[in-house]
C-alpha cells in the first residue's frame, strides 16, 4: 500500500505492506469477507450500501450489524458503522416489514405471503437495497444472502429475490460424547467443553453459531445418538441451557438424545418400560424440567433397539410405542421427537430389508409430532447406496433424511468428496409410491403425503480442529446440506460454486478447475473404493480402508463377505425374488429397474444380484475387466486430482494448498491400497487376469490382508 | 488509518481501517510479531538491521530466513529481503564465526570458549549488528534471542552478550496416547495427529518447533510414559521420523518412551526380563533400527513399576537392571536413557520415603547415559511439596528434574497459576548434600557431583486448543520451562515480564499489574487449595476440585485422608522420628529447618507435623484460625486479580480478555468450592468456628460431598 503523507507542503511517500500477507488456517469457513478483487464492481457495491441501516432492536439485530459491519468492512476495505434509524442518505435498510413504511411500501401482501417466518426478500431499486422479512431471524438469513452474493462477485442491480426455506427442521447430528470423543468424528475432539460450560462460552461457539445461519441449519442435536443420560442432568442442563442461549438468536435450536433407559439411569427407577406410567411420568417431569430451562428446547432424537441401545422392544413395546411416550411428554412445549429407523436386529435374511420389516407395520401408528429419520440407505451410508425402500413406503408417517457429512465410509478426514452428488441423488430418486415423480424429496419435504413437519438431518463432521472439519474441502459438505435444506433444488455444481468463491478466491482460473474436481470427486471413491455396487467392504470397526476378505466377526452382517458374496461364479447380493427379494420392499417401476440384470443400471448391479465374472456390461467388458476398469479409473482420477491441484498453487494461500496438496496425496495412496487389495482378492474368485493395459499391483494379497490402521480416528 | 491521495491537484481523504482489527486467538504464542509502537525505538531498529543477511545454506539457516523476513516485517511494517550474502551496506550479520571474517574479526577466541555448540554471541557496534555461534543452532538461537528484544522493546545499542544453555537436555515430556487422548492434558486432543502421519506434516508440527527453538527446548518425548509398545513398531516410527526430520533444523531430538515389555508384546517374545540374552538382542536391533531411520535419535524416557507399568522388578531385577539393559543398547548412538524415580509400590509406612528406598541403594549402579528422572517434590506436583529427598541423596547419579507444566493438581484447564515462581522454589532449595549451597539446582546442572550429562524436564500442557494451552496463562508456564532451562538464574518476575510483552503488549500499564498477578497466582492457589502443608486433597481419579474426605479407594495412599491424617486432636502428617521419620531422608540441616514443629516454616507445616488445632502459628493466630485466614486470603486474592484483569480491558484484544474473564470467574468459583469444602471438612474435626471475619460457606458440607465432576478431562 502506499501512503503519502503531507507535511509542511512536503509530499512524504511511504510504503507500508497491506498487513503481512496472513496465512489462512480455515477457521473462517466461508465467511472471510475479503477485499472484493474486482474494482469496478467494488465501486458499485459501495454505492449500494452507503449509509447502511438496520432497524429493530433484538439481539438478532445486533447479531446483524456486527455481522455487517465486520463484513461490509472487509469486503470493501472501508470502515463502516451500522447505523439504527433510517436517514434519507440510507441506501442499504435491512428490517422487518412492519419496521418502516419506506420497506412495507415496496413490499406486496402476496410477496409476504410467500415466504414463512424464515424467509425473506430482498429488492434493489436505483438508490435503495431492501433487505426484509417477518421475523428478524429471517431478515438475518437474507443479510447472509446478500453477503453470500457479494463474496460471490454477484450482481446487486435489480435484485428481487423472495426465498423461504423448503425444509423446517434443518439440523446437524453431532455424533459428540461428553467425554469430548467423537464417534466417527475426524475433525479432532468435539468442539463442546462441556467441562467448562456453561461458565466459558468458547468463541468457537459463536461462530459454529455464524456458520450455522449464515446457510439455513436451525437446529442442532449436540449429543450422540449412542446416549448418555447424564445430559439429562440437571448439572448438564445448565450446560445445554448456556448453548441454547447463544445459538438462540442466531435461529438456532438445540435438541438432545434421549437414553431410553435413562429413567432407570438417572431416574432411579426400575424400568423404561413405555407403558408405565411412573415411567410416562418420569419423562414428562424430565421435559417440564428442560422446558422450563430452554424454552424453545427442540425435542430428542432416538437411537433404540439398534446397535445395543436401549429401547422400548426391551419390554416387548414397539418403536411407536417408545416414540409416542417421548412426544406426549414434549407435545405440550410443542417438541417433536426424531426417532430413528436405523434397526438391524430383526432376524431377516438380508440386512437391507430390517428397517422396513420393522417400521412399515408401524406406519401410521406415530403421533404427530413425530418425525422417523431415515438413513439415504438401506444399510449405512455407503459411497452408494439405492435409497431406502422405507421412503417409499410410509404414506403415513411423516419421514425425515439422515445424511452423514462426517466421511466415515468416504475415506474419513484424509478424501477430498464433495458429497452434494450424492445428496442430490438420493433426493432425484423416484419411489414411486404415488405414480411416477413421487420423488425422494417430495416425501421429505412433506408435499406427497401432506405433512407439514419436514426435516433434513446431517451428521455433524466438525470438531475442535482449527478449520472445524479437518479436511478443508469438508467445510463444503456442512455447507451443501445448509444449502440444500433451504433449497434442494441447488445444483451441486451451483453449490460447489459458491463454496469454493467465499472459501478460496473467486478468480476463475481457480474456480472452475476445482469446481470440475469436486464435482467428480464422489464418483471418483466409488470408483476405487466399491465399484458397480459393492457394499461394506471397509475395514471392520474403524471402516478405514478395504478389507473385503473380513469374515471374523460374530455377527454376519457386520462382515464384508455378507455384502458381496463372491465365490468362483461371480458377486454380488441376489435381492431378486430368487434371492432375498429385498427389491419387492420397492413400488414396482423401481423394481423393474432393478430386477433384469441385463438392465439394472452398472452403479447397482452388484446392490442386487449375483453377477458371473464374465456377465456382460453395458460397456461391453466383462464384469471382472469392468471391475478392473473402474477401480484403475477412480486412481486414476485422483491423479488427476493432484495434477490438476499442483497447477493451481499460485491462486491461494501456501498452507491450504500444501495441505490439500498431501491430502491428495494420501488420498491417493488409499486409493491405489483399495484398488490392489480389492482386484487382487476378488481375482481368488474370478480366476482372471487384470488386462495388460492397467498397473499391476506392487504388493501380494497378502500383505495387504496384513496391513492393520491402528488407532484409527473416530472408532 | 488516514490516507490522502493527490489527484489532480485535489486532496482525497479516505479513512481505512488498519486491517480489519483482527481477532487473537492466541495461536502464534510469543511470536506474534506486531509492529513496535514506539516510534523512536522503531527508527532506531529500523536503521540497525537495514539490509540483512544471513550467513550459511543448511536448513536451519533457510529456517533463520524465513523467521526473520515474518519478524522484521511484523515488528517494523516494512517489507524486508534477507540476503545470503554480505554486501558492504549490510548492518545486521548473522552465521557462524567461520562464514565470514567479519564476523570472526570481532569475536575473540576466550569469548568463544565460553559458549558450547548451542551458545551464541550478540555484538552490537555503530552500523553493525552481529549475531554468531559455533553452529548454525546457535545461530539460531541467538536469533530468537534478538527477536525477543525487539519484541520486547529493549535497546539493540551497544549489546555484548554471549550466552550458553546452563542446563544440556531441555526436554518436553508429553503424555499423549497414539488414540491422541492425552493423559492430564487440558487442551484438547493431542497434536500429534498419528493417523495421518507420515503424509501429513500438519503445520502446527512446524509452530511448535519454533515455538520451542524460540525459548531453547532442544528435546522432546513424543509418547506417554504410561506407553505403548505399538510407537516402536515400523509403521509407527515412519510416523516418528518424519517427525524428527522436521525437528531436526530447530536443533530438536526426538525421544519415545519405551515400554518395558515391549519384547514380549511386539517382539513376541516371553519374558521382558532385563538379564535375558534374549531380550537384550531385541533391544539391541530395535534400537539399531530406530537409529538407522533416526540417527539423532535422542533416546527413551522409561516409567517403570510404577503404577501398574511393567519394569525389571517383574523378573526381580532391579530399576539399574532395566535401565543398564537399554542404555547399553542406546550407548553406541550416544543415546540416553531417562529413568523415572516416579515409583511408590514398596510397602514403606509412607509415600513419602518411597522412591527414595527404591532408588537410593542404585546409587552410583546406572551406566553413564542414565539420568535419574525425580518429580520435584516427593509425592506428585502438588500445589507445594518439599524438594523429594532424593535430590541431596544420589552424589553418583545424575539426576533430572521433572516439572509439570499441564497443571493436574493446579487448577488443570481453568485456573491461572504461573508456575516460575514453583520451579525457582525447588530449584532454589538447599540439599546441603555437600555443606551449604548444595542447592537443587546444582544437583541438577551437575556442577555439585561433576557431571556433565543433565536435563531438565516439563511436562507437556500442550493439545491442539487453538492457543495450544487452552487457558491463555498456561503458555507462559511452557515459556518459563524454556527460559529457566536456558539459565535457571532468570528471575520468575524477568520471565513472566517477557512473556506479557510478547503476548500481549509492551504497554507498562498492562504489563506491570498482570506481572504482578502472575506472580502472586501460584500463593493464591496454594491458599485456596492446600495451604500449610495440606497435601493431596484433590478429588480421586481427575483431580479436579476438593475431596479431602476421600477415602474409599483401596490402596492407602491414593485416599486424601492418608494425607491430611485429621482428627480431634489435629492435622497433618508426621514425618519426624516420633512419625515416619521421613525426615531422615534429608541432610541433617533441612532436617533441622523442618524438625521442630515450632520453628518450621508454616508453608511446610502439615507437611510434617501432626499439628493441634490450637497449635500457635507464626503469626500468633492457633493454626485452625490460620486455615480459615489462608482459605479465605486464596479467595481474596483470585477476586482482585479479576478486579485487576477487568480494569485492563482496553489494552488488549476482545476475545482473548473475554476468555480470560470467564477463566477468572471459574477459578473463583472453585475458589470458594475449595475453601468452603475444606474448611466444612476440617470443622468437623477441630470444632472450633470459622471466625465472624470470614465469608460463612453458603452450602453444608454434605451438599460439597455430593458434588460430582463427570466427564473431567485428562483423566
Amino acid at each position: 500500500m502506499v501512503i503519502l503523507i503531507m507535511r509542511k507542503k512536503l509530499l512524504i511517500i511511504l510504503l507500508i505492506l497491506p498487513a503481512l500477507v496472513k496465512a489462512e488456517n480455515g477457521y473462517d469457513l466461508w465467511l472471510r469477507y475479503k477485499k472484493i478483487s474486482n474494482n469496478s464492481l467494488l465501486d458499485q457495491y459501495k454505492k449500494q450500501i452507503t449509509s447502511p441501516v438496520v432497524l429493530g432492536s433484538s439481539q438478532t439485530i445486533t447479531i446483524i450489524k456486527t455481522e455487517l459491519t465486520q463484513a461490509f468492512s472487509g469486503l470493501t476495505g472501508i470502515s463502516y458503522k451500522i447505523s439504527s434509524a433510517l436517514e434519507k442518505s440510507s441506501a442499504f435498510i435491512a428490517g422487518t416489514v412492519s419496521t418502516s413504511t419506506v420497506i412495507s411500501s415496496i413490499i406486496t401482501k402476496e410477496e409476504l405471503g410467500r415466504i414463512d417466518n424464515e424467509g425473506f426478500i430482498i429488492k434493489t431499486r436505483p438508490g435503495k437495497t431492501i433487505i426484509t422479512a417477518k421475523t428478524d431471524i429471517g431478515v438475518m438469513y437474507g443479510i447472509f444472502h446478500f453477503l453470500r452474493l457479494m463474496q460471490t462477485q454477484q450482481s446487486l442491480v435489480d435484485l428481487n429475490i423472495i426465498s423461504t426455506p423448503k425444509i423446517k427442521v434443518r439440523i446437524l447430528n453431532h455424533w459428540d460424547n461428553l467425554n469430548r470423543t467423537v464417534e466417527r468424528g475426524y475433525a479432532g475432539f468435539s468442539i463442546w467443553d462441556w467441562h467448562k460450560l456453561p461458565d466459558l462460552i468458547d468463541k468457537r461457539y459463536v461462530d459454529y453459531a455464524r456458520a450455522n445461519a449464515s446457510i439455513g441449519i436451525n437446529s442442532t442435536v449436540l449429543t450422540n445418538v449412542n446416549a448418555n443420560a447424564v445430559v439429562l442432568t440437571e448439572p448438564y442442563l445448565e450446560k445445554v441451557k448456556a448453548l441454547a442461549d447463544l445459538f438462540r438468536p442466531y435461529g438456532i435450536k438445540v435438541y438432545l438424545t434421549a437414553r431410553f433407559s435413562a429413567p432407570i439411569e438417572i431416574g432411579k427407577l426400575k424400568t423404561a418400560d413405555p407403558v408405565n406410567d411412573t415411567v410416562q411420568l418420569w419423562w414428562k417431569q424430565k421435559v417440564k424440567e428442560v422446558y422450563e430451562m430452554i424454552p424453545d428446547f427442540g425435542g430428542f432424537l432416538v437411537k433404540a433397539n439398534s446397535e445395543g441401545q436401549p429401547g422400548p422392544q426391551d419390554y416387548k413395546r414397539t418403536h411407536a410405542d417408545g416414540a409416542n411416550m417421548l412426544a406426549d411428554a414434549v407435545a405440550p412445549f410443542n417438541g417433536i421427537i426424531m426417532w430413528r429407523a436405523f434397526v438391524y436386529s430383526s432376524a431377516s435374511n438380508d440386512r437391507f430389508k430390517q428397517a422396513y420389516e420393522e417400521f412399515k407395520p408401524l406406519d401410521g401408528k406415530f403421533r404427530k409430532n413425530v418425525l422417523v429419520q431415515v438413513k439415504n440407505g438401506p444399510i449405512d451410508f455407503q459411497p452408494r447406496e439405492p435409497f431406502s425402500p422405507l421412503f417409499g413406503a410410509m404414506a403415513q408417517t411423516p419421514l425425515m433424511m439422515e445424511f452423514q457429512l462426517t466421511q466415515e465410509y468416504l475415506g474419513q478426514g484424509t478424501h477430498l468428496v464433495f458429497e452434494a452428488p450424492l445428496f442430490k441423488e438420493v433426493l432425484h430418486a423416484d419411489t414411486y409410491s404415488k405414480g411416477k415423480g413421487s420423488t425422494v424429496t417430495k416425501v421429505i419435504d412433506g408435499s406427497l403425503n401432506d405433512f407439514s413437519l419436514n426435516g433434513i438431518a446431517g451428521v455433524s463432521n466438525i470438531g475442535n480442529d482449527i478449520n472445524w472439519c479437518g479436511h478443508p474441502f469438508a467445510q463444503a459438505n456442512w455447507y451443501a446440506l445448509g444449502r440444500l435444506c433451504w433449497d434442494y433444488n441447488l445444483s451441486s455444481e451451483q453449490i460447489a460454486d459458491e463454496w469454493i468463491k467465499q472459501t478460496f478466491t473467486n478468480d476463475p482460473l481457480f474456480v472452475q478447475p476445482v469446481k470440475k474436481i469436486m464435482l467428480q470427486s464422489r464418483e471418483a471413491l466409488v470408483n476405487y473404493m466399491t465399484p458397480l455396487g459393492l457394499t461394506h467392504i471397509m475395514y471392520n470397526g474403524h471402516h478405514y480402508g478395504p478389507m473385503p476378505w473380513g469374515n471374523t466377526l460374530n455377527r454376519p452382517d457386520w462382515n464384508p463377505v455378507y455384502y458381496h458374496k463372491a465365490d468362483a461364479a461371480g458377486v454380488g447380493f441376489d435381492r431378486t425374488a430368487k434371492g432375498t427379494n429385498a427389491l419387492a420392499q420397492y413400488a414396482i417401476e423401481v423394481q423393474n429397474e432393478f430386477n433384469d440384470i441385463n438392465k439394472c443400471p452398472d452403479e447397482y448391479l452388484l446392490w442386487f444380484h449375483h453377477a458371473a465374472w464374465d456377465h456382460k456390461m453395458h460397456s461391453g467388458r466383462t464384469l471382472w475387466d469392468e471391475l478392473c476398469y473402474r477401480y484403475n479409473s477412480g486412481v486414476d482420477s485422483v491423479r488427476a486430482f493432484i495434477k490438476q491441484w499442483y497447477s493451481l498453487k499460485k491462486y491461494i494461500d501456501e498452507d491450504r494448498f500444501k495441505q490439500i496438496d498431501q491430502l491428495l496425496n494420501i488420498q491417493l495412496k488409499d486409493a491405489i491400497w483399495w484398488r490392489n487389495a480389492c482386484l487382487l482378492y476378488f481375482q481368488t474368485f474370478s480366476n482372471m487376469p487384470i488386462p495388460p493395459q492397467y498397473e499391476k499391483p506392487g504388493r501380494t494379497l497378502e500383505y495387504y490382508q496384513n496391513i492393520r490402521i491402528l488407532y484409527a480416528p473416530g472408532n
